[in-house]
Formats: C-alpha cells, structure tokens, sequence
C-alpha cells in the first residue's frame, strides 16, 4: 500500500493518529472554558532523555494533524491547499501528510534528530475538539454554540497538551500561514519555553484584502440555507453549496495569477470551442475549481471552517500585545526566529515578514528573513520545500539546546 | 431634487431612459435568433446634420444606459462598481450616471461637440432584452432558456439599434472593463464604420485568474436553492444569498489591496475590542462588504449577472479572429486606438492593454497607450475620470470625421 521508493527518501513511514483528552478546562479568550477537550496528535522520531528535542509543527487552516508520512485512514487525503493537494494524492490509499516533504529523517524537521509533533488544532473537524463535537451541555452537537476561538486559545490546547506529554521546552514551533501565527504566539506566550520559531507564510495580522476574502469565505457558508444556523449535523443536510465556493475562493487566493496561467491558461474544456453553456465548465480552469470544492467538501466540516477563517482574522499581534505597536508586542519574544516568505504570496505578502523582522531586529532579537523568489503564491510554503529545507536545517543546526545536549 | 452645484459643473442635466425595439431579429452567435429585442437608451448632446458626430459608451458588467446625468428613476441608482458606487449615491433622489465625470459639457466626451449614445446591453436587466423578459415561445420569462451570449452579440445588438437611429458611422466606441471589449470588438466587425476606440482598463482576453474569479461569482449564484434551475422569477425567491457573495468576489476583485488597506486597515466596527461572534461583522471591511451586496441585489438580476459574466469570460480576440494570434485578430482593425490602463488594476492588468497596443503598433495601426499610476485597482477607471479627461479630449480633438466636418 505505501510506495516502497516514497519510504526509502526518508519517509516516517505509516503513522496512526493518536488521541488524548486533556484534564483541565482550556480557558478561552472569550471568557468561556472548554471541557472535555480531546486532541488528535502525531508523533514523529524519538524524544531524547532530556525531552529537550521537540519540535511543534502547526497546521494551517484545513490541515490537520497527519503531517508527516503515510495513514491507511482514508480521510485524511488531500488536507493540503491549492496545487499542492493533487500532488500529494498519487498514493493510492495511503495518504501522504500536508508537511511530509519537510519531515522525516534527514529532512528539513529531520526525526533522526528531532521528535516532531503535530496536533489538530482546537475547533478543528480532524479528531480534536471541535463544533462537531458533543457539547456536554446539550448532548448534541456544539454547532453553533462552539466557542469563537482565536490562535491564542488554540495554542493554550497545544500547551495544555504537551503538558500531559511531559514536554516543557520546545526546540522550536514551526507552522506556514495560520501555522506561522501560532508559532509568533508561542513565542510572545511562552517565552521561556520556546528556543526558536519557524514562521513560513504568515504575517502578524492579516491585511485587509485578506480579512474581506476570509469574510466572503464565511458569508458563502453562512448564506447557503442548508446552513441551518450551524445546526445541520444529523439532518441529512450539510452547507456543501457554500463549503464549495468558499473554497473556491480560498484556492484562488492561494495561488497566484502567472501560477493559474502556466497551469491552465485559457484552455477550453473541449479544445474546439465554446459550447455556449453558463452551467457547466467551458475553460479548464472552471472545471478544475469545481473539482477542488467537490473534493473539499467530503472532507471538512463547515463549521469548523467558519472558526478557523474567523481565528485567522482576528489575528493581530500589535493589537494583542502592544497596544497597537508590533514592536511592543514582540519585546516579549526570546526565541531564535526564522522567516521564509514567497514572493508571489499575495495573501500573506512578504511585506508581513518584513515588518516582523524588521521590529525584532530593532528590539535586538536573533531574526532572520528569507524572501523565495517562486510563482505559485501561498501554496508555495507546501510546494517550495525542497528551497526552503537547507534554510530550515541550517537554522535548526544553530538550535540552542538540541544541538547542545541532543544527541 | 438635482443639485445646481453639480449642474454647473457641466452636467448633462436629467434624462430619461428610451427604449426602442428592434424591427428584426439579432442572429447570435450560438446559431439562435432572438426576437423581439427591445433597446434601453439614452442619448446626451444634439446629432449633427451629417450624422458624423456619435459616440458610443458601452457598459461594463453591472451598468445600464443611465450613462450621464441625473435620471429620477430610483432604481439606477448606484450602478457604478467599487468605491465608484458610493460617491455617487449622494445625490438623493436623482441618481447620477455610471459615467457622469466623463460625458457632458466640456467633459471627456464633450456634449458640446459629440452626440453621445449609450444602451443597455442585451442581455441586460435594467430595459433592454434580457432573461427576464418574456420568451415569446412560452408566454414566461426566459430565465435558463435566454441565450448564452457573446460580446460580438451584444455588439451586433448596437449595430441593429443604431441603424434604427440612422446612424451608420460612429466617431468612436468607448468603454471600461466589459466596455471596452466592446469598443475593441466594435473595430473588428465594422471595420470601415468606427473612426476611433476608446479602451480603458479592459483586455483582449481575461487571464485565467479573472476567469476563475467570475466562475466562482457563477457558482455562488447557481449554488444558491433560491436560483432554482434560473426559474426564480414570479416564485417570490430570488438567489440573493448567492448574488451577495457574487458581489463581493467581484467587489474585492475591483479594488486594490492597498485600497482596502487605505480605507478600512483592520479598523473593527467596534474600536474597543472583538465580540467574539462569527455571524456578524468585526472588522469595518466585513460590514462594508455586506452592505454592497445587500444594495447590489435589490438592483440586479441573477440571469442577468450570469450571461454577462459568461460573455466577458469567452471574449478572446485571438481565437475569435486570429485562429490564436492577436496580431491576425486585429488585423482588421481601422480605428484610431487609445488604451487606458491602471497601474493596481489587477483584474484587467497593464500587460492586456499592452499587448493590444504592441500588436497594432506592430500593424502599423494608429493606438496610443497611457499607463495611470493610480491605486485603486479596476474601480480606477470610473474614479479616476480627470486624469483620463484631458488624455481622451487630446485623443477625440485628433478625431478625423468629427473634426474635419462638425461643427
């Protein structure tokens, strides 16, 4: 089941998604506390004695925690964004994990070296709890009664959750988009327990274009009535009209126009001409967004999509730390802090990184930015990896305390 | 009720939307008839003797023959796209025309001197024949049976209206966006009978990006149950749930990132803080969007939506006319060009203006090309209308019949 030449270039192999509740209520930003909270984790390499060689890597906003190599459960196909998902689905039965070209051993999150974690984030549809889970309160699904969450409370969770690991320290966080956010949030969070942060992607805050396709996003689910107020899990009836065109809308946000272009073009469907049709697909381009929402759809919980997108706006480092200064905000941070940007990502443009590196630069603080030069927009943080890898690795191998005392 | 400052200022004054029927049938494109045609249409400034001083404006995908001036019909108020919308929505009562700040008195196209004609698309919802108009074969409003059109069709639908008129030459076809491939498909097909063009912030072709955008626009409103198959009429729904978030795709796509930026940064609707709530609006951007969308769908007819955003899509000169070449497809072309491009207009970059100029240059046609530094994305070609005016006055004062024979 699992390509035999896959595994030999430094694949994890077949992993199995664990699961584990946490004991205390997670407290939550909008003043509520969540219990029972379960999270679904992977693990990859070993945790050294001193436990002083994990590395926490964050999934973005329809990921999940099957980051790295090959699971027989068949769901978890295709959780990568734009481009990058197709290329990940050639292994039949055996879906690859959203990250696995960065880790594994000898790559970039090298698990000879590193024990590697990754989580389903708080609100998601993935095995963590989410607005599909119970509510205890009820015995029915939350739906919408779930809490509003923002990158905060889901790092709270990681927290909470390496605690019942017995891990204190991390190595480093690690996450591209919204999982660059929660590494800048584990950073200002938990300063003494984070040595580096990996931020690939993502931004501070995200711009205002970014926030309105992220609105559209959630008004196209929220609109289509089989909604039902957040309250449809059990009727036979799921927002997919919506889901379908809010990840239409995110696929295109997360390529770039040269990207589309080279890809697609203007071809036709029928390569003779036109078939003077509204209702069905005349260019490939068409057809191939309907493609990705129908695929989409099967797989990812419309509610859990309404809380991510929402988290992700809310996102603002100046706001929640300084006041309004992001140079404030960022006084707190005592990681090593690594930045890679694209320079066709025009949801989270370089600009972000820039100022990110600019401010910790001025507060003193170990900050370095790395501006790829590459077409295919956001996607690029899942499709550029062999160009960022000697990036990460390099930096890595400056880590402080792995290097230090592990192996 | 009409402002006199405004009057002044070299205003058409109020007009009244015709509208004419045609005395035959359009053939079309995809090999049907349509029959009757009835023309939505205003007309600003007086016919010369010799006829020789027409201008015509053409629409672009939302807009009407409400070209100019200020009509007392409550319904056209607001037709302008982006920003453009609410700088005219200040006169109460005596809604202003899409183009107001470049036709009358002394504006780019000179009332004084042209006769400037503007119609309603066919295809259209606001007088001219469109899907819901009534299918003579059944007694109903055609809905999904109207036919799935073309720019070439609803320029043969002008071609028709304006030999109703007597109008056999035209001194220039001008318009933005969906407008200007009409002004561009204009020159192709009636070679010996259009003095000059007037293309502003439009292409040869909408790249694959602006194709996936308005697919995505389609999607949402054939999505959207209250559509019905497009059979929505007399049913008392209508997909406006589908046609909002229509509106807002195209909405963010007329405005520029650092547009968003300048007007809305992420200023929340409530300063203090977040509420914590997914279903309505935080962020000041949020709300705006939800506002466009809500005026736009008490104005705008879904079907209407669909065929014009199906017609903008196919529109491709090259394979039109040029078996895959631009410069074969213009071959054709007699008139004088003028391109006007917007330096932030993403949706219709410089680069498709570009290529149309270089290839007529190339032809050793007349066509001049101006690049306007300006921030607002597409919407610039409505907003920026004086620095276009004295471009398109130098352009029209070169202009060879007009100027040779009127006044």
């Amino acid at each position: 089941m699992v390509p035999a030449s896959t595994l030999a270039a430094g694949s994890v192999g077949t992993v199995e998604t664990r699961h584990l509740e946490l004991p205390d209520p997670v407290p939550l930003d909008c003043g509520r506390k969540l219990r029972p909270v379960r999270v679904a984790y992977e693990t990859y390499g070993t945790l050294s004695p001193r436990r002083d060689n994990v590395i926490l890597v964050c999934h973005a906003l329809s990921g999940d925690a099957h980051a790295a190599g090959f699971s027989t459960a068949p769901a978890a196909a295709g959780t990568r964004d734009g481009f990058a998902a197709e290329e990940r689905d050639g292994a039949a039965g055996a879906a690859l994990g959203w990250w696995d070209g960065m880790i594994g051993p000898g790559k970039a999150f090298d698990t000879d070296r590193f024990f590697v974690v990754s989580t389903n984030l708080l609100g998601g549809c993935r095995g963590t709890t989410g607005p599909a889970s119970t509510d205890p309160a009820t015995g029915d699904p939350y739906g919408p009664d779930f809490p509003v969450l923002t990158v905060a409370d889901m790092v709270r969770t990681q927290r909470a959750f390496l605690d019942v690991l017995g891990i204190e320290r991390l190595a480093a966080v690690a996450g591209g988009s919204l999982g660059g956010m929660q590494a800048l949030e584990w950073a200002i969070r938990y300063p003494g327990q984070v040595d580096a942060i990996v931020v690939i992607a993502s931004t501070h805050a995200l711009h205002p274009q970014g926030v309105a396709w992220n609105a559209i996003a959630r008004e196209s689910i929220m609109r289509d009535a089989a909604w039902q107020g957040g309250r449809y899990y059990g009727t036979g009836r799921a927002p997919e009209a919506g889901m379908g065109v809010a990840r239409m809308v995110g696929h295109v946000t997360y390529l770039s126009g040269p990207a589309l272009h080279d890809k697609f073009g203007r071809r036709l469907q029928f390569a003779d001409d036109i078939r003077y049709t509204i209702t069905e697909p005349e260019f490939e381009v068409e057809s191939y967004l309907r493609h990705q929402a129908d695929s989409f759809v099967k797989r990812f919980d419309a509610n859990t999509y309404l809380v991510m997108s929402r988290a992700l706006t809310y996102f603002d480092l100046a706001r929640q730390y300084g006041g309004g200064s992001l140079l404030r905000a960022l006084e707190a941070v005592r990681a090593r802090t690594l930045l890679i940007t694209f320079s066709s990502d025009w949801l989270y443009p370089p600009q972000g990184s820039q100022e990110i590196h600019d401010a910790l630069r001025e507060l003193g603080r170990p900050a370095e930015l790395h501006l790829i030069d590459a077409p295919y927009g956001h996607d690029c943080f899942l499709l550029e990896e062999q160009r960022q890898t000697p990036i990460v690795r390099r930096f890595l191998a400056g880590a402080t305390s792995s290097r230090k005392r592990w192996p």
